[in-house]
């Protein structure tokens, strides 16, 4: 099986340049000026953008949270990513309290096994750090590929794990060459906030917002780094919002330390006048919640430092009815909204088309980045020899406009209704299968396959 | 003219693979596996590193400085970057305060066409900004392809400009489409300690080490950056060595800004106890001076944070006699010391092999950002279709002592006498062509070239 | 009853001058040059420095901690306090968890009543922060005089509260014209790295000081003071002992915030090379650990800085056969060092005689500053017409060196053996009445006064 | 010559009580509850405030500047000042570059000898540090009791000083036991701007305040702090206005550092709204401008963080006329406003009356610290026995008006003009004479002293 991609303007995180690609089985074979080749397929890229396949690290697919299931399972979900250019992505598998992380393991795979159909991983989320979760940090990274191990500094009681757990979770994740990631928000003042809030009556969306103030994040941004730096450990903050999380990252930055930092799509594009619509804001209800616009300058300039290093989107749609839940109480509004399909392409009219980032920059943070800090590189996240031909062809200039009538997530709203795009993503290999064209997805449900993951230095 | 190098382990800024390389006429024509094609020349690569030629952006050849030369010329200068592996080089050309741009522009011409071995581009240092130089900035950026324009905080009466002239610089470089890079170090208090030591007596290169204090240091740094900030221009502190200035950078973070900043080998692997060893030390006798330890751990963790984005080496060397100008006053001392030929090999040695940087972000620091940040990205600075061949073959882990018995810059000793190194470049091409093998130069005098820049965005 | 004390040099936080001061009843009644009055008493007062009396805002009198009671009771340590010249002291009540505020506050009563010899008042511990406890805060403040509510960052199942009843006791305590003090210290990383430590048999008291590094306050204090931002209550850091933590305060100022800072004389005169001292550094195991040489430097500029507003002492004595109890175990030492008796004298050869600080400012941290902080003033914390005539005569050239063997402290070691010091408090009154004079306690147990308390406003 | 104020309540920086002042001769000789003396005079103070009299250390008397004078002479400037509460000034002394100190010392004296009416001092300015003016540096400090040395950092070719001087000068007063203060903005930038706003046709006083951005006070400030810093010479910024340059000084409080810092009245109470009015906005021309509303709420906070040590008022009048002068230039605006006779009321009324400080410290920046930081203390700037009976009697709830109608400045229109203010001084006591009373000065010309200071060693 081979396949010519001829005459495009190949973009990795480094470079801009005219080439044709040979595909050859899963990787690519060859790249080269007017390659000559007997491949099998050829598409014509001529004006079009050849660019790795996105990799968003921060998805939930099937989860249950808050009494019923994020609606985008592994199948739906990795097909609407493919559909917007994502050809990889990395779910939370989280551990029960009391539970073991294996247990957890076992029932994520009994959802996603045999049924994805873009590649996926896993992060472990600890949320019982105990002496039985200790000794299976060295399996997780050793025999299953999982080096990734997520914390939750919010969601008391269901989620969340205290200092002591961390430190200690620290220095065994450290031990076995894997990164600790953080959800970091002050869970227990936020459980304040929204106790009080609810007891005076407050049961809007709105106050999901104001139950969420910047300091909890700042506040807790500032703490994990405090405890990555004490222990040395590889550190990642997951979905950062708002200036005063990452100036807890700048500070750290004059004691030489380093902590890596991914915001998410809606935080670049997105802001809390969302929150001034009554109950239909329960369509941007997520934790943290939307922030202010200098917020989101914030954030560009932090890709541009080089301090803000991936573009995820925390994607864990919910159905309308799903969201009604909340409709007398905030709190019991599922948290989320669906972005899987739509992080490249926005990512890519709102960022690049703007000039707001270069198109290497666009490559880095949506595609290379995600696979270099979590072990995946260079199988992904690149353009090269011997990687694997994950890859999208994307036209620069198309318009498009954003609608849930046509997007491919199992959600009946969109958070982006309307908006008009400039760039389309056309074509999409993975694995040097022709995945998506002509806005059909030619591989089956199953395609997807578990990646495992190498241990991580904190370095790239 | 066509030439194939087989089995290399490729590194760019991103990539990391196994590949053969076919190079056609200057420039990179196709990368792959097992690539068949019918090349002129072959070379082996197997257990190689396959890289991008370096590019050092801050050598001084053949300048007048203190009443005489620097003692590389345009020839011995670059023909001995290409022995350590680094094919081009950016030269400063000194406008003479009272005279314009264009003479001391011709001045360098005479010089350098024709006698340079590998490639080379110009920044232009503005030393005395006026209506006439004002209008020559366009000219330099459009005609010349000489869009970075070097300023100097320090050496007043010489070379200083003072920040009214260094603001109206600003505003209309921003204008051209070019950046500003400084010199930043606050050369009044400098003159004033220089004074004091020498009225005291205190004439010694230990007392050049002591007027330098990295108080000077810190405040020009934080001084051009919040010029810069108002002004808006792009712009570049060269050869920041220390803790104080890279915190003047860490700070401005918050602001949203963005400075880029280049360190100097030297300050990476010498310190201050250089200036310990009586007259000797004057083979160190560079501004800023070395500094301390702790500013050794700054600048590599700045490298990793992507806060130092370029490794240079400030390459101004004096032969000891020279240097003896200076035996009975250290302000006499030729500034600056030898480092072309060795900065690749020392940065691989040292950060690479001692795990302070991966081979990605060496390759980033010393032969991509260079290019990047002054407009010669992708002709130059990557492996990649189309791009010039400029291309090392590094041997990772033969070991070899530097010493001046065998190094090829035209200077009478080494800052590095005697340091053993792991990694030693072994094969360079420029431009298609072998320039070093078997450690012969096969490239003549003048074959290197003048590279023409584009204009910077202030985003890579 | 009338007093005059002729010829002195009157110093408080603002003034200093020769004068008389006559003393009516309980009160300054007059001050004045060559005072003509009929007092029934006089002292001559040549040479020596009159001062206010000293308040210490932070002692533990015989105090239930891990399972025995701190050494001094009420009667022993305010009778000590007043020979060093601290005629008033606030003693704090530790609520039991899953109990009242009232039930404490009766417990100590019934230690404290009758028995003191010095004034007093408490600070009410917040150990349980309930609906029960909220309705108490208002009766503290506006029945019983007391007005700031201490809470613990650390000591989890015993002391410790969470962040969400620091948030809400925050409010409340605001609502009512309180203030909140903190024992800022990460709870949760200390009992981690004790635990840690015993399990690798590391039992000594040097992994006392192990178990609670710099980052532990650090990240406690800039936490509680992010909260204390968010909620506006005003705020206090007691026993701040490290540059880590001062800094949180001094990043705070940028938001235009306004912490109160309280020290401790051993942080100031003490560092952690006495925990290389065996078992016998089991005397200085105390909560926050002494640090480093560098905190010291930062705590003193901290006090010039007007950032550091108190030096208190934390005196919490125990025989050294208590201290016993952790023999084998650090952990079972019971924490503090007596000091009570120490502070006035200490400060005043350490930071005035060293002119580290001055006569002011000495009388301003050590006397003046916790009475305005703690809504004590004027009646209390200065000499002026009408204040409570709490004075104390110091002999500024006097030396004299610490001991056991002489000091008035139920204790049997002390922490400052073999101190010399310069500077004596020779003679004492408290309410008018001569309490210390000629080495001996003139005035009875019992004498001591509870003090009401003012409502505070965060500003003095 | 004696005098007795009955039942005032009086403030000093630290005290607040109810008592009798009785003044003998200068000097106040006792201060008591109900004191029976034998006065010639008594004043009754029942229901007002007593406090010391105001210090103002930053105004412009008779000052050449601009090429005419400022409209305030000795005379008629410090008679204003006694009418609204202060009762000492500290005027600047000039040198001319080129001329000695003397010669400007004896010019200053010329105009200010037997024609002052309140206390005075001087500041020297250092325009021109060389040799000969080092050397008067321990003249003026030892002999003329002038220890505190202006100096500017923008007024090239007038008043400017570059760093080497800076520098020099510095540990040339350090040296003697002076102080050096500043006016810290980057005088090439703002000549930068200037030029480049007229040369577009931009003349309104609306450029003015755009020719000189925060960053150029922020800048300057940052780096008169580092030098202070080098040298470890006492430092004091003079009429700080903004975020900027707190932050400069709050950032150095992390490296142990203390600079004293002074705004003035104008900072605090007004925005640069005011240059949103045509030619009417020359009115508030003065240098730096105002600023905004977010950088008055800095200043409040900082004077309650202790880190704004004084409020004075750079008081330097024209009449509109010699404003008319910048008519068609902003440049020619003499650059000043009239504040020497509000002062006092203004930080009352809307400082201690708007409960954004105390009285206390309202006393500690109006009338103490000056006394303190430039050694005048404890003769001026308190009241105390000894100490010169310098004192005001306001009344706390008297509501008045501001006008030029009614002012006693020598300046045809009020900055203030119509403000409703509350608090009147009604009598304001010079060394123990009745200087003020029922609005009528009682005092002649010439009854003001030159007040010889002493050394300083930077910290009170």
């Amino acid at each position: 099986m081979s396949l010519l991609i001829k005459n495009g303007r190949i973009i990795t995180a480094t470079d801009d340049y005219l080439a044709d690609i040979l595909v050859e089985g899963e990787q690519v074979a060859a790249i080269g000026k007017d390659l000559i080749a007997d491949a099998e397929q050829t598409i014509d890229a001529t004006g079009m953008l050849v660019m790795p396949g996105g990799i968003d690290p921060h998805v939930h697919l099937d989860m249950p949270f808050m009494g019923t299931f994020s609606s985008d399972t592994h199948e739906t979900g990795t097909r609407a990513a493919l559909f917007g250019g994502t050809t990889m992505v990395i779910d939370f598998v989280l551990q029960k309290q009391g539970h073991s992380l294996r247990e957890a393991l076992d029932e994520w795979n009994s959802r996603a096994r045999g049924t994805t159909v873009g590649d996926y991983s896993f992060h472990m989320a600890v949320t019982d750090f105990n002496p039985g979760t200790k000794a299976e940090i060295k399996t997780m990274v050793e025999e299953e590929g999982i080096t990734s191990f997520k914390t939750f500094m919010a969601y008391k009681g269901a989620l969340m794990i205290d200092d002591r757990q961390m430190t200690a979770l620290m220095q065994e994740v450290k031990q076995q060459g894997g990164m600790v990631t953080v959800h970091a928000t002050n869970g227990d003042v936020i459980d304040y906030l929204v106790a009080k809030h609810l007891a005076e009556g407050k049961t809007s969306p709105l106050y999901h917002y104001l139950s969420q103030p910047e300091v909890t994040e700042a506040e807790a941004s500032a703490r994990f780094t405090d405890l990555a730096n004490y222990t040395g450990c590889p550190a990642y903050i997951v979905h950062l919002t708002c200036e005063g999380a990452l100036n807890a990252v700048r500070n750290a930055t004059r004691r030489n330390q380093k902590v890596y930092v991914e915001t998410c799509i809606q935080y670049l594009t997105l802001d809390a006048s969302k929150y001034d619509k009554g109950f239909e804001s329960a369509k941007w209800v997520m934790s943290p919640p939307l922030r202010e616009l200098k917020d989101q300058e914030t954030l560009w300039a932090g890709i541009n430092q080089g301090l803000v290093n991936i573009v995820a989107t925390d994607h864990c749609p919910f159905m309308w009815k799903q969201k009604m839940m909340g409709e007398d109480n905030f709190a019991k509004i599922p948290n989320g909204h669906p972005a899987i399909e739509n992080r490249m392409e926005l990512l890519f009219s709102e960022g690049v088309k703007k000039n707001r980032i270069t198109l290497n920059k666009y490559v880095e943070v949506a595609c290379t980045n995600p696979a270099k800090i979590f072990g995946m590189f260079p199988r992904k996240g690149t353009i090269a020899i011997g990687s694997d031909a994950d890859i999208i062809i994307l036209d620069p200039e198309q318009k498009h406009t954003i609608s849930a009538a046509t997007h491919h997530m199992n959600v009946d709203y969109s958070a982006y209704e309307g908006w008009e795009l400039t760039g389309k993503v056309k074509t999409v290999l993975l694995r040097g299968r022709i995945a998506i064209d002509n806005n059909e997805c030619l591989v089956p449900k199953g395609y997807g396959q578990f990646i495992k993951r190498n241990k991580v230095s904190g370095k790239i």
